[in-house]
C-alpha cells in the first residue's frame, strides 16, 4: 500500500518521463517509467504481467534488529528542523527568522571556538612540513614530533596498532594517573576507540549471548542516552531500567538498582551496569558515596561495570565533584579493585574541547580476563583502527601545555572561557526554567544538559494519539518557534511524566532568547489547553 | 584448568607479593594474591572457600558470535612480528637485523609519502589560521573554505550530517559522473563512512535477517578479504564461497557462482553477492564482460550487490582496464541501471593517498527502497558521523587540483609516482615469484597484493598438525628470515592448496631482499621436507 501511494504521489506531482528503449522492449517485455525530482529519484519497473520487480531490500525483508533501533538525538525532530531551516534558506514563512539547534551536544556547530594548541597540534601532525615554521609553539611541535614518532612511517595516514598509538595510550595512563591522585594505571588496559560510542558497542558486543531467560541482560539509567538503548536492540540484549530519582536531583538510588535487578533476574541473565556520570540527559553528578554503593553492588552481584565518563571536565556545580568510578574502585581496596571488571570511557567530543568531528576517544578497561582481552583486540582489529587524527585530538586533552610551556597561559585562557560560560549557562537555564508555571528542572550539575520535567495538561496527552505527548510538543515548538529539542521518550522517562532534553550550548545570548521562547510558548500552550486543575510546580 | 595452568605458571615465573590489608582481613576473609609483571597483570582472589572469585567475563561467558570472528590480517603472525620486532630492539639476537611487515595494505607504514595537496587541505581545515599563510596555494586552500562552510561553526569539530558533509558528497556524485563518462550520480545516494569496511558492515548489517534455512547467505569471494568472513561469523548470517579461478588469473567464473547459489538455496536464503574488484588478496582486475554477467545474475536471482572498489584506481597491467559496477549497470540498460540495488565502496586507504589512518571513505547506494533509505539513515546516526577528518581527505580524492590550478603539477607528479612504483613493484614480485621452485603467482593486475600458491610437501603437512601448513610456513618465514606475511587460510582456499599473501608495498630496493629471502626460504624448507614428488610449478 505505501508504495501505492508513494506511487500515486509521484504521478501527481513529477515531471515524468516514459522511456521504452526497443532493447528492452524486445528482450524483457518491461515498460521503465523513470522519475526524477530533485534529490529524490524513485523507478518502479512495470514488467509485462502488471506486477512491480520486487526489491530485495524492503522494510519487510530488512533485519529486524536494525528495524528496532530508536536514536532520538537525530530523530524526526531533527530531520523536520533540516527542512525547516533548507525552506527558511529558500525563502519559505515561518514565524521565526532562525532554527536554534538546542538537541545535540554538538559544540561548535554553536559556535564554541576550538581550542589553539589542540589544533595546532593535529595541523603539524596531518602536514609535518610546519614544524618548520616559526609560527607554532614548540610545545605544540614537540607533542606532534612525539605522536608522530609512534606511527608507522611518521605518518597520520598509516593505520595504527588497532588499540591505538602506544605513546598516546601512555599518555593517557599518566593523565589518568594524575586525575585519580596516584591510583596506578597500566597503559595495557588503554585502547582508543573512534568516538566513546564505538567503545561502548564493542564493550558490549562481548558480553551479549544466551537465549530465553539466560539472555544477557544490560541494566541502564532512565533516562539514558540512546545509543545505550540502539545497541542494545541492535544486538538483541536485554534492557532494564533503573529509574533516576527526579525528586532528589537524578540520583541513582541504590535501592532501586537492587529492585530492577531483582525483577529482572526473573527473565533474563544481567551481566552489566551502565552508569553515565555526569548525566546525560540528566545533568547530575554522582556523589562518591553512591558510586561505591554502586561498585560494591557490581561486586556482590559479579556484574561487568560501564562508567560512561565522557562529561568528566563538565562540573558546574561547586558542591559537586567528579569522582572516577576507578578511582573509588581503588579505594574500596583490592578485593574490589583487584576484581571487578571496569570498563571507563571518555571522548575529544565533549569536555572543553568540544571536538566531535574528529571521534577521538578511549577506554580504559580493568580486570578483564587475559583471554578475552585478546578477544577483544582481535575484534576491534576487524575495523583496523581509530581514526588516527582523533587519535592525536585525544592525546592533546590527556596531555596539555605544562606551566613551563609557552602554550600553558593562552591554552587556560581558553578552556576557562568555555567551562565559565557553560557554568554560567548551565544555572541561567536552570533559573529561567524554572521561573515558567508548568516546568521544573533540576540543577545542571554537570554535563551540557538541562532536562526539565514538563506539564501537559491531560486534553493534550489525548490529543496527541498516535505520538508520545512530548514530541507532539516539541514539534510544535519547533513549528511555532523554530527551537529543536528532544522529547523525553527518546531518553526514557517514568510513565505519564514528560521531558525534553535541551543542550546548554547556543552563545549565553542565543540561550537566553531561546529560554524566553519557550517560557511563551509553554504558557501559550497551557492555556491553549486549559484546564480545571493547576499545572504542578 | 586453563586458569589453574595460568596460575601456576604465574607462580612458578613471577615475583609476587602477598598483600593481606587488615580492612580486608576482617571485613571479608579474603586473601588477595597480586602478580605484577611487566604489561601483564593478573590478580586472583581466593575466598575463604578456597573458590575463585568469578569473573563475569570468560571465554565461557563470551559472546560466542564475537570467538567466531576471525581476522588474519592482524591475527597471531603479525602479532608474533611485533614481538619479535621489540625483541630485536632490546637487543635480541635473530637471524635477521629487522621484521618486514608485508601483511597489510599500510602504505604510509612502508615509505609511502603523503600526497601534499591532500595534506595542505587538511591542515587548512584543522587549523584555518593557515588560510591567512602566504605558504600554502590557494587551490588547497579553496578546497579548505568550501568544506569548512560545510561544517557545522565551520569547524572540523563539529558533527556532520549522518550521512557526511552535503558539499562533500555532491563533490564526490561529480567525481563519480566523471569516472563514469557521463553516468549520472545523485549526491543523495552517497554517504560517507568510516573507511570502506564500515560502509560494508553497515549494508550487511541491514540485508542479514531470518533464522534457519531462511536465514540470510552472503555470497563472498574465496579467497577474500576477512572483513567479510568476520562481519557474516558476527551476525551470524550465512557465508557462501565461490570460489575464483585460480588457473585463470583468479578470474570470477560465472558458472561457479550459479554453482555456488544453486547449492546454498538448499540451506539458506542467499540474499547478497559481494565482489572485490580490483581483487584483495587476489590482485586480478575483473573484465567489462564478467561484471555484466555478474550483475545480469544478481538482476535474476533478486540478489543486493555489494562492490568493494576500494583499489579503483590500483590498476597496474596494461591490458586491464577498471570498470565500475555501476557504469557497467547503466550500460546494461534501464530495466538493469533502475531496479538492481547495489552498494559500491571507496576509501582514502588505498589508491594513490594510502591514507589508512583518516579512516575516510563512502559508500553509493543505487535503488535502495526509500522507507529503507530512511532506515539505513538511523542506523548510521547511532555513531554519529564518520570522521570529519577523514571526510575532508575523501574530497580532495574526489576533488583534487584542476590542470589551471597552481598544485596541479606537483599533485600528479606525485600521483604517478606513486602508481608508477606500485606498477613496477607488481610486476618485479611476479616475476621473482615465478622464478622459485614450488612457488606459482599469478600477474597482480591490480590492488596491491600477490597471492602466490606455495608447494607445501606432504611431510610438511602431516608435521604441521594443530595448525593450517601455511600459517606454520609463514611463521617458520618470519622466525628464519622477519618477513612477516599472512597464510592464505586467512582469506580462504581451495581444500589441499596453499598460499600466502603479501603487499607489495615495501620501497621496491626492500621488496627485492624480502623476495629474494622469500627465495632462499622456500628452497631450503622444500629440501628439508625433501619428498620423492617433484614440487609442482
Amino acid at each position: 500500500m505505501a508504495k501505492k501511494t508513494h506511487l500515486r504521489h509521484l504521478l501527481e506531482n513529477t515531471d515524468f518521463a516514459l522511456s521504452y528503449p526497443s532493447s528492452i522492449a524486445s528482450s524483457s517485455h518491461t515498460i521503465v517509467l523513470h522519475f526524477q525530482r530533485s534529490l529524490i529519484s524513485a523507478t518502479v519497473v512495470l514488467r509485462e504481467n502488471g506486477k512491480m520487480r520486487e526489491k530485495s531490500l524492503t522494510m519487510d525483508t530488512l533485519n529486524p534488529q536494525v528495524k528496532a533501533v530508536e536514536y532520538a538525538v537525530r530523530g524526526p525532530i531533527v530531520t523536520k528542523a533540516g527542512d525547516i531551516e533548507r525552506g527558511l534558506q529558500q525563502g519559505q514563512k515561518h514565524p521565526f527568522t532562525e532554527v536554534i539547534k538546542a538537541n545535540i551536544g554538538d559544540s561548535h556547530a554553536m559556535g564554541q571556538k576550538p581550542i589553539t594548541f589542540l589544533r595546532q597540534v593535529v595541523a603539524l601532525c596531518s602536514f609535518p612540513e610546519l614544524l618548520d615554521s616559526s609560527s607554532f609553539p614548540e610545545d605544540a611541535k614537540q607533542r606532534a614530533r612525539r605522536i608522530l614518532q609512534g606511527c608507522g612511517g611518521q605518518s597520520l595516514g598509516s593505520y595504527s596498532a588497532s588499540q591505538g598509538v602506544d605513546c598516546i595510550r601512555q599518555d593517557i595512563a599518566v593523565y589518568i594517573e594524575q586525575r585519580d591522585k596516584g591510583v596506578p594505571a597500566d597503559w595495557d588496559n588503554i585502547y582508543l576507540t573512534t568516538g566513546a560510542s564505538d567503545g561502548i558497542v564493542s564493550i558490549l558486543k562481548m558480553l551479549v549471548s544466551g537465549q530465553g531467560r539466560s539472555r544477557s541482560g544490560v541494566m541502564i539509567p532512565i533516562p539514558q542516552y540512546p545509543l545505550y538503548s540502539a545497541a542494545i536492540s541492535e544486538m538483541e540484549a536485554v534492557q532494564i531500567n533503573y529509574y533516576l530519582d527526579e525528586d532528589n536531583c537524578w540520583a541513582l538510588d541504590i535501592n532501586e538498582l537492587h529492585r530492577a535487578y531483582q525483577a529482572a533476574k526473573e527473565h533474563c541473565h544481567p551481566r552489566v551496569i551502565c552508569i553515565i556520570n555526569p548525566g546525560n540527559p540528566t545533568g547530575q553528578v554522582q556523589s562518591r558515596k553512591c558510586i561505591e554503593e554502586v561498585l560494591h553492588f557490581a561486586y556482590e552481584e559479579n556484574l561487568f561495570v560501564m562508567s560512561d565518563e565522557v562529561y568528566q571536565d563538565n562540573v558546574y556545580s561547586p558542591d559537586c565533584q567528579f569522582h572516577s568510578f576507578k578511582k573509588v574502585l581503588y579505594e574500596m581496596g583490592p578485593e574490589y579493585f583487584n576484581t571487578v571488571e571496569l570498563a571507563s570511557f571518555h571522548s575529544t567530543s565533549k569536555g572543553y574541547s568540544g571536538e566531535c568531528g574528529f571521534r577521538g576517544g578511549y577506554m580504559e578497561v580493568l580486570n578483564l580476563d587475559l583471554e578475552v582481552k585478546a578477544q577483544l583486540v582481535k575484534l576491534l582489529s576487524v575495523r583496523l583502527c581509530p581514526p588516527v587524527s582523533g587519535q592525536a585530538a585525544m592525546d592533546v586533552i590527556v596531555n596539555p601545555p605544562l606551566p613551563h610551556e609557552p602554550s600553558y597561559l593562552q591554552f587556560h585562557k581558553e578552556k576557562r572561557a568555555v567551562l565559565g560560560a557553560l557554568a554560567e549557562k548551565a544555572q541561567m537555564t536552570e533559573q529561567i526554567l524554572n521561573t515558567v508555571p508548568g516546568i521544573k528542572c533540576n540543577p545542571v550539575q554537570g554535563a551540557m544538559y538541562a532536562f526539565p520535567r514538563i506539564f501537559i495538561p491531560p486534553r493534550a496527552v489525548e490529543e496527541s494519539l498516535g505520538i508520545s505527548p512530548d514530541m507532539m510538543y516539541c514539534l510544535r515548538l519547533l513549528e511555532e518557534t523554530g527551537i529543536c529539542l528532544v522529547p523525553g521518550s527518546g531518553f526514557g522517562q517514568r510513565e505519564g511524566t514528560y521531558h525534553f532534553r535541551m543542550t546548554i550550548l547556543p552563545t549565553t545570548e542565543k540561550l537566553k532568547v531561546l529560554l524566553e521562547k519557550l517560557r511563551d510558548f509553554h504558557i501559550k500552550f497551557l492555556k491553549e489547553y486549559a484546564s480545571l486543575e493547576e499545572p504542578k510546580r
